[in-house]
Protein backbone atom coordinates (compact mmCIF):
# COMPACT_ATOMS: atom_id res chain seq x y z
CA UNK A 1 0.00 0.00 0.00
CA UNK A 2 1.05 4.01 -0.91
CA UNK A 3 2.35 5.43 2.44
CA UNK A 4 -0.66 7.91 1.87
CA UNK A 5 -3.12 5.14 2.08
CA UNK A 6 -1.59 3.98 4.96
CA UNK A 7 -1.88 7.69 6.58
CA UNK A 8 -4.87 7.96 5.52
CA UNK A 9 -6.31 4.57 7.42
CA UNK A 10 -4.24 5.76 10.53
CA UNK A 11 -6.22 9.41 10.19
CA UNK A 12 -9.33 7.34 10.14
CA UNK A 13 -8.54 5.19 13.27
CA UNK A 14 -8.05 8.73 15.58
CA UNK A 15 -11.26 10.36 14.08
CA UNK A 16 -13.17 7.08 15.21
CA UNK A 17 -11.82 6.36 18.75
CA UNK A 18 -12.75 10.01 19.79
CA UNK A 19 -16.04 8.85 20.42
CA UNK A 20 -14.63 6.74 23.33
CA UNK A 21 -14.93 10.51 25.28
CA UNK A 22 -19.15 9.73 25.15
CA UNK A 23 -19.10 6.35 27.07
CA UNK A 24 -20.33 7.62 30.25
CA UNK A 25 -18.70 4.86 33.28
CA UNK A 26 -20.72 4.54 36.19
CA UNK A 27 -17.65 5.18 38.42
CA UNK A 28 -17.70 9.35 39.30
CA UNK A 29 -14.55 11.58 39.45
CA UNK A 30 -12.89 12.16 42.29
CA UNK A 31 -15.03 13.77 45.44
CA UNK A 32 -17.67 14.63 42.47
CA UNK A 33 -20.99 13.49 41.25
CA UNK A 34 -20.06 13.93 37.29
CA UNK A 35 -19.46 10.20 36.31
CA UNK A 36 -15.88 10.07 34.34
CA UNK A 37 -15.83 9.02 30.65
CA UNK A 38 -13.71 6.06 29.19
CA UNK A 39 -11.09 8.44 27.75
CA UNK A 40 -10.70 10.42 30.92
CA UNK A 41 -9.95 7.03 32.38
CA UNK A 42 -8.08 5.85 29.78
CA UNK A 43 -5.56 8.56 30.23
CA UNK A 44 -5.45 8.21 34.45
CA UNK A 45 -4.21 4.46 34.39
CA UNK A 46 -1.63 5.55 31.64
CA UNK A 47 -0.22 7.92 34.03
CA UNK A 48 -1.20 5.56 37.33
CA UNK A 49 1.25 3.33 35.15
CA UNK A 50 4.05 5.83 34.83
CA UNK A 51 3.82 6.64 38.47
CA UNK A 52 3.68 2.99 40.17
CA UNK A 53 5.27 1.10 37.57
CA UNK A 54 8.02 0.52 40.46
CA UNK A 55 5.69 -0.86 42.46
CA UNK A 56 5.10 -4.14 40.23
CA UNK A 57 6.40 -7.48 41.20
CA UNK A 58 7.79 -8.47 38.42
CA UNK A 59 9.81 -6.80 35.50
CA UNK A 60 7.08 -5.16 33.33
CA UNK A 61 8.05 -3.13 29.33
CA UNK A 62 5.93 -0.06 30.85
CA UNK A 63 5.71 0.77 27.18
CA UNK A 64 3.18 -1.86 26.22
CA UNK A 65 1.62 -1.69 29.49
CA UNK A 66 0.70 1.90 28.29
CA UNK A 67 -0.47 0.49 24.90
CA UNK A 68 -2.54 -1.87 27.24
CA UNK A 69 -4.51 0.61 29.39
CA UNK A 70 -4.77 3.40 26.28
CA UNK A 71 -6.76 0.99 24.43
CA UNK A 72 -8.32 -1.34 27.13
CA UNK A 73 -11.74 0.11 26.69
CA UNK A 74 -12.26 1.06 22.75
CA UNK A 75 -14.27 -2.00 22.21
CA UNK A 76 -16.79 -0.22 24.48
CA UNK A 77 -17.56 2.21 21.64
CA UNK A 78 -19.27 -0.33 20.06
CA UNK A 79 -20.11 -2.65 22.85
CA UNK A 80 -20.80 -0.05 25.41
CA UNK A 81 -19.38 0.15 29.08
CA UNK A 82 -20.27 -2.93 31.54
CA UNK A 83 -20.38 -2.52 34.94
CA UNK A 84 -17.85 -4.58 36.87
CA UNK A 85 -20.26 -5.87 39.67
CA UNK A 86 -23.17 -6.45 37.00
CA UNK A 87 -24.14 -10.38 37.66
CA UNK A 88 -26.55 -10.13 34.75
CA UNK A 89 -23.66 -10.05 32.04
CA UNK A 90 -20.20 -11.25 31.90
CA UNK A 91 -17.66 -8.42 31.52
CA UNK A 92 -15.41 -9.69 29.66
CA UNK A 93 -14.46 -11.04 25.96
CA UNK A 94 -17.41 -11.40 25.37
CA UNK A 95 -18.58 -12.18 21.19
CA UNK A 96 -20.06 -7.98 21.47
CA UNK A 97 -16.62 -6.96 22.77
CA UNK A 98 -14.74 -9.12 20.08
CA UNK A 99 -16.97 -8.01 17.40
CA UNK A 100 -16.24 -4.22 18.37
CA UNK A 101 -12.28 -5.19 18.10
CA UNK A 102 -12.36 -6.36 15.02
CA UNK A 103 -14.04 -3.66 13.38
CA UNK A 104 -12.81 -0.87 15.20
CA UNK A 105 -9.17 -1.85 15.54
CA UNK A 106 -9.48 -3.60 11.64
CA UNK A 107 -9.89 0.19 10.48
CA UNK A 108 -5.76 0.26 10.95
CA UNK A 109 -3.57 -0.91 8.63
CA UNK A 110 -3.44 -4.37 8.85
CA UNK A 111 -0.05 -4.89 10.76
CA UNK A 112 -1.12 -2.39 12.86
CA UNK A 113 -4.34 -3.84 13.64
CA UNK A 114 -3.01 -7.34 14.45
CA UNK A 115 -0.89 -5.33 16.79
CA UNK A 116 -3.98 -3.74 18.48
CA UNK A 117 -5.82 -7.24 18.57
CA UNK A 118 -3.29 -8.66 19.94
CA UNK A 119 -2.72 -6.47 22.77
CA UNK A 120 -6.34 -5.89 23.81
CA UNK A 121 -6.48 -9.24 23.47
CA UNK A 122 -3.45 -9.88 26.30
CA UNK A 123 -5.20 -7.56 28.76
CA UNK A 124 -8.30 -9.33 28.54
CA UNK A 125 -6.21 -12.92 28.94
CA UNK A 126 -4.90 -11.40 31.72
CA UNK A 127 -1.98 -13.78 32.46
CA UNK A 128 1.25 -12.04 30.89
CA UNK A 129 3.20 -9.51 33.50
CA UNK A 130 1.96 -6.52 31.48
CA UNK A 131 -1.58 -7.92 31.40
CA UNK A 132 -1.53 -7.98 35.55
CA UNK A 133 -0.18 -4.90 36.27
CA UNK A 134 -2.38 -3.01 33.77
CA UNK A 135 -5.35 -4.82 35.35
CA UNK A 136 -4.24 -3.67 38.70
CA UNK A 137 -4.20 -0.23 37.70
CA UNK A 138 -7.74 -0.76 36.22
CA UNK A 139 -9.22 -2.22 39.61
CA UNK A 140 -6.85 0.43 41.54
CA UNK A 141 -8.42 3.86 39.74
CA UNK A 142 -12.24 3.23 40.53
CA UNK A 143 -11.40 1.98 44.08
CA UNK A 144 -9.56 5.68 45.09
CA UNK A 145 -12.15 7.22 43.20
CA UNK A 146 -15.13 5.54 45.50
CA UNK A 147 -13.39 5.86 48.66
CA UNK A 148 -13.17 9.88 47.70
CA UNK A 149 -17.07 9.96 47.01
CA UNK A 150 -17.80 7.76 50.58
CA UNK A 151 -19.04 4.76 48.87
CA UNK A 152 -19.43 5.70 45.04
CA UNK A 153 -20.57 2.96 42.98
CA UNK A 154 -20.72 0.39 46.21
CA UNK A 155 -23.17 2.70 47.53
CA UNK A 156 -25.17 3.33 44.58
CA UNK A 157 -25.39 -0.02 43.96
CA UNK A 158 -25.53 -1.62 46.73
CA UNK A 159 -22.56 -3.53 46.61
CA UNK A 160 -21.29 -5.61 49.48
CA UNK A 161 -17.61 -5.48 51.22
CA UNK A 162 -17.01 -9.50 50.15
CA UNK A 163 -18.09 -8.50 46.33
CA UNK A 164 -15.36 -5.44 46.27
CA UNK A 165 -12.49 -7.53 48.31
CA UNK A 166 -13.10 -10.40 45.57
CA UNK A 167 -12.94 -8.27 42.63
CA UNK A 168 -10.34 -5.66 44.06
CA UNK A 169 -8.11 -8.62 44.64
CA UNK A 170 -6.86 -9.15 40.98
CA UNK A 171 -4.93 -6.04 42.12
CA UNK A 172 -2.56 -8.21 44.36
CA UNK A 173 -1.49 -10.29 40.96
CA UNK A 174 0.12 -7.03 39.36
CA UNK A 175 1.81 -6.02 42.79
CA UNK A 176 2.07 -7.00 46.38
CA UNK A 177 2.91 -3.52 47.96
CA UNK A 178 -0.49 -1.98 46.27
CA UNK A 179 -3.00 -4.67 46.90
CA UNK A 180 -1.57 -3.91 50.24
CA UNK A 181 -2.25 -0.60 50.31
CA UNK A 182 -5.60 -1.38 48.27
CA UNK A 183 -6.85 -4.05 51.28
CA UNK A 184 -6.25 -1.76 53.93
CA UNK A 185 -8.04 1.29 51.80
CA UNK A 186 -11.43 -1.67 51.61
CA UNK A 187 -10.87 -2.46 55.43
CA UNK A 188 -11.19 0.66 56.55
CA UNK A 189 -14.13 1.67 54.20
CA UNK A 190 -16.28 -1.53 56.17
CA UNK A 191 -14.94 0.44 59.47
CA UNK A 192 -16.82 3.61 58.55
CA UNK A 193 -19.54 2.03 57.21
CA UNK A 194 -18.76 2.81 53.72
CA UNK A 195 -19.18 -0.68 52.67
CA UNK A 196 -21.32 -3.48 54.40
CA UNK A 197 -20.68 -7.17 54.77
CA UNK B 1 11.88 7.27 52.96
CA UNK B 2 9.63 4.47 53.65
CA UNK B 3 8.02 2.34 50.51
CA UNK B 4 4.51 3.25 52.12
CA UNK B 5 5.79 7.37 52.64
CA UNK B 6 6.72 6.59 48.45
CA UNK B 7 3.44 5.52 47.58
CA UNK B 8 1.10 7.76 49.59
CA UNK B 9 2.74 10.91 47.87
CA UNK B 10 2.42 9.10 44.12
CA UNK B 11 -1.54 8.58 45.44
CA UNK B 12 -1.50 11.91 46.49
CA UNK B 13 -0.61 12.81 43.00
CA UNK B 14 -2.60 10.32 40.99
CA UNK B 15 -5.97 12.29 43.15
CA UNK B 16 -4.41 15.78 42.20
CA UNK B 17 -4.34 15.34 38.39
CA UNK B 18 -8.12 13.90 38.48
CA UNK B 19 -8.44 18.00 37.95
CA UNK B 20 -7.30 17.92 34.69
CA UNK B 21 -10.70 16.38 33.60
CA UNK B 22 -12.10 19.74 34.41
CA UNK B 23 -9.87 21.94 32.01
CA UNK B 24 -11.91 23.19 29.25
CA UNK B 25 -9.92 23.34 26.11
CA UNK B 26 -11.47 25.92 23.43
CA UNK B 27 -11.44 23.02 20.67
CA UNK B 28 -14.33 21.11 20.12
CA UNK B 29 -14.80 17.29 19.71
CA UNK B 30 -14.83 16.27 16.49
CA UNK B 31 -18.00 17.01 13.91
CA UNK B 32 -18.95 18.25 17.69
CA UNK B 33 -20.03 21.03 19.98
CA UNK B 34 -18.61 20.06 22.90
CA UNK B 35 -15.67 21.26 24.45
CA UNK B 36 -12.94 19.01 25.38
CA UNK B 37 -10.98 18.64 28.17
CA UNK B 38 -7.44 18.13 28.80
CA UNK B 39 -7.61 14.93 30.09
CA UNK B 40 -9.41 13.73 26.79
CA UNK B 41 -7.07 15.59 24.79
CA UNK B 42 -3.84 13.99 26.51
CA UNK B 43 -5.39 10.80 25.99
CA UNK B 44 -5.88 11.41 22.38
CA UNK B 45 -2.19 12.48 21.52
CA UNK B 46 -1.20 9.62 23.29
CA UNK B 47 -3.23 7.23 20.75
CA UNK B 48 -2.04 9.35 17.65
CA UNK B 49 1.80 8.90 19.53
CA UNK B 50 1.13 4.81 19.01
CA UNK B 51 -0.49 4.95 15.61
CA UNK B 52 1.55 7.52 13.90
CA UNK B 53 5.04 7.15 15.78
CA UNK B 54 5.84 5.23 12.23
CA UNK B 55 6.07 8.72 10.65
CA UNK B 56 8.22 10.80 12.63
CA UNK B 57 11.59 11.75 10.33
CA UNK B 58 14.15 10.27 12.54
CA UNK B 59 14.23 7.84 15.65
CA UNK B 60 12.21 8.46 18.46
CA UNK B 61 11.78 6.66 21.73
CA UNK B 62 8.14 6.40 21.84
CA UNK B 63 7.80 5.74 25.60
CA UNK B 64 9.27 9.08 26.32
CA UNK B 65 6.79 10.88 24.05
CA UNK B 66 3.84 8.89 25.32
CA UNK B 67 5.19 10.40 28.79
CA UNK B 68 5.31 14.04 27.27
CA UNK B 69 2.20 14.14 25.85
CA UNK B 70 0.38 12.19 29.14
CA UNK B 71 1.85 15.21 30.97
CA UNK B 72 2.14 17.87 29.06
CA UNK B 73 -1.12 20.09 30.25
CA UNK B 74 -1.16 18.81 34.03
CA UNK B 75 0.10 22.73 34.17
CA UNK B 76 -2.99 24.02 33.08
CA UNK B 77 -4.47 22.69 36.20
CA UNK B 78 -3.27 26.05 38.20
CA UNK B 79 -2.36 27.87 35.50
CA UNK B 80 -5.15 27.16 33.00
CA UNK B 81 -6.00 26.58 28.98
CA UNK B 82 -3.82 29.03 26.94
CA UNK B 83 -5.76 29.56 23.99
CA UNK B 84 -2.91 29.18 20.89
CA UNK B 85 -4.53 32.03 18.79
CA UNK B 86 -4.42 34.32 21.83
CA UNK B 87 -1.86 37.34 21.28
CA UNK B 88 -2.02 39.13 24.01
CA UNK B 89 -0.38 36.06 26.45
CA UNK B 90 2.28 34.04 25.71
CA UNK B 91 1.57 30.53 25.62
CA UNK B 92 4.60 28.82 26.35
CA UNK B 93 6.59 28.31 29.65
CA UNK B 94 5.38 31.32 31.86
CA UNK B 95 6.27 31.80 35.11
CA UNK B 96 2.77 30.31 36.09
CA UNK B 97 3.18 27.31 34.61
CA UNK B 98 6.38 26.96 35.87
CA UNK B 99 5.05 27.21 39.59
CA UNK B 100 2.09 24.47 38.80
CA UNK B 101 5.23 22.16 37.11
CA UNK B 102 6.85 22.72 40.67
CA UNK B 103 3.67 22.51 42.54
CA UNK B 104 2.03 19.69 41.14
CA UNK B 105 4.91 17.47 40.30
CA UNK B 106 6.43 18.13 43.18
CA UNK B 107 3.68 15.86 44.72
CA UNK B 108 5.75 13.21 44.08
CA UNK B 109 8.88 11.58 45.64
CA UNK B 110 11.62 13.64 44.67
CA UNK B 111 13.31 11.34 41.75
CA UNK B 112 10.24 10.91 40.40
CA UNK B 113 9.45 14.84 40.44
CA UNK B 114 12.57 15.77 38.68
CA UNK B 115 11.68 13.29 36.01
CA UNK B 116 8.59 14.80 34.94
CA UNK B 117 9.52 18.03 35.59
CA UNK B 118 12.80 17.70 33.33
CA UNK B 119 9.94 15.62 30.92
CA UNK B 120 7.87 18.69 30.80
CA UNK B 121 11.02 20.98 30.40
CA UNK B 122 12.05 18.87 27.15
CA UNK B 123 8.61 19.51 25.66
CA UNK B 124 7.78 22.89 25.93
CA UNK B 125 11.71 23.66 24.46
CA UNK B 126 10.73 21.54 21.71
CA UNK B 127 14.34 20.79 20.83
CA UNK B 128 14.84 17.17 20.98
CA UNK B 129 13.38 14.49 18.49
CA UNK B 130 10.87 12.98 21.62
CA UNK B 131 9.63 16.93 21.82
CA UNK B 132 9.31 17.83 18.19
CA UNK B 133 7.32 14.62 17.58
CA UNK B 134 5.07 15.40 20.98
CA UNK B 135 4.60 18.83 19.47
CA UNK B 136 3.33 17.59 15.72
CA UNK B 137 0.62 15.38 17.57
CA UNK B 138 -0.30 18.36 19.73
CA UNK B 139 -0.60 20.67 16.64
CA UNK B 140 -2.39 17.87 14.74
CA UNK B 141 -4.92 16.97 16.76
CA UNK B 142 -7.45 20.35 16.94
CA UNK B 143 -6.63 20.65 13.32
CA UNK B 144 -8.09 17.93 12.51
CA UNK B 145 -11.14 18.89 15.02
CA UNK B 146 -11.43 22.02 13.29
CA UNK B 147 -11.62 21.08 9.58
CA UNK B 148 -14.23 18.32 11.04
CA UNK B 149 -16.13 20.91 12.83
CA UNK B 150 -16.25 23.19 9.39
CA UNK B 151 -13.80 25.82 11.35
CA UNK B 152 -14.02 25.44 14.80
CA UNK B 153 -12.07 27.85 16.94
CA UNK B 154 -10.65 29.58 13.49
CA UNK B 155 -14.54 30.64 12.84
CA UNK B 156 -15.43 31.15 16.23
CA UNK B 157 -12.11 33.57 16.69
CA UNK B 158 -11.86 34.83 13.50
CA UNK B 159 -8.39 33.35 13.19
CA UNK B 160 -7.03 34.02 9.60
CA UNK B 161 -5.14 31.27 6.79
CA UNK B 162 -2.10 32.74 7.43
CA UNK B 163 -2.05 32.92 11.35
CA UNK B 164 -3.03 28.84 11.19
CA UNK B 165 -0.62 27.99 8.87
CA UNK B 166 2.15 29.57 10.92
CA UNK B 167 1.78 27.84 14.45
CA UNK B 168 -0.01 24.56 12.01
CA UNK B 169 3.92 24.41 10.52
CA UNK B 170 5.64 23.19 13.74
CA UNK B 171 4.22 19.86 12.48
CA UNK B 172 6.75 19.99 10.20
CA UNK B 173 9.55 19.51 12.60
CA UNK B 174 7.96 16.37 13.58
CA UNK B 175 7.27 14.42 10.05
CA UNK B 176 7.42 15.88 6.92
CA UNK B 177 4.83 13.49 5.95
CA UNK B 178 2.07 14.56 8.39
CA UNK B 179 3.02 17.99 7.01
CA UNK B 180 2.39 17.52 3.91
CA UNK B 181 -0.99 16.19 5.04
CA UNK B 182 -2.08 18.77 7.44
CA UNK B 183 -0.73 21.26 4.84
CA UNK B 184 -3.47 19.75 2.07
CA UNK B 185 -6.22 19.78 4.72
CA UNK B 186 -5.28 23.16 5.82
CA UNK B 187 -5.39 24.50 1.75
CA UNK B 188 -8.77 22.68 1.10
CA UNK B 189 -9.93 24.90 4.56
CA UNK B 190 -9.13 27.87 2.27
CA UNK B 191 -10.78 26.76 -1.16
CA UNK B 192 -13.78 25.23 0.91
CA UNK B 193 -14.01 29.40 2.73
CA UNK B 194 -13.47 27.52 5.74
CA UNK B 195 -10.45 29.36 6.04
CA UNK B 196 -9.90 33.22 5.08
CA UNK B 197 -6.54 34.73 3.75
Amino acid sequence: MMEEDILLQQINFIKEIDKLKYIQRRTKLFDSDRNENDAEHSWHLAMMTIVLAGHADFPVDVLKVLKMVLIHDIVEIDAGDTFIYDTAKSHSNTAEERAAANRIFGLLPEKQAEEFISIWEEFEAGQSNEARFARSMDRLEPLLQNVSNKGGTWKEFGVSYDKVYEKKRVIEEGSKSLWKYAEKLIRESLAKGILKK
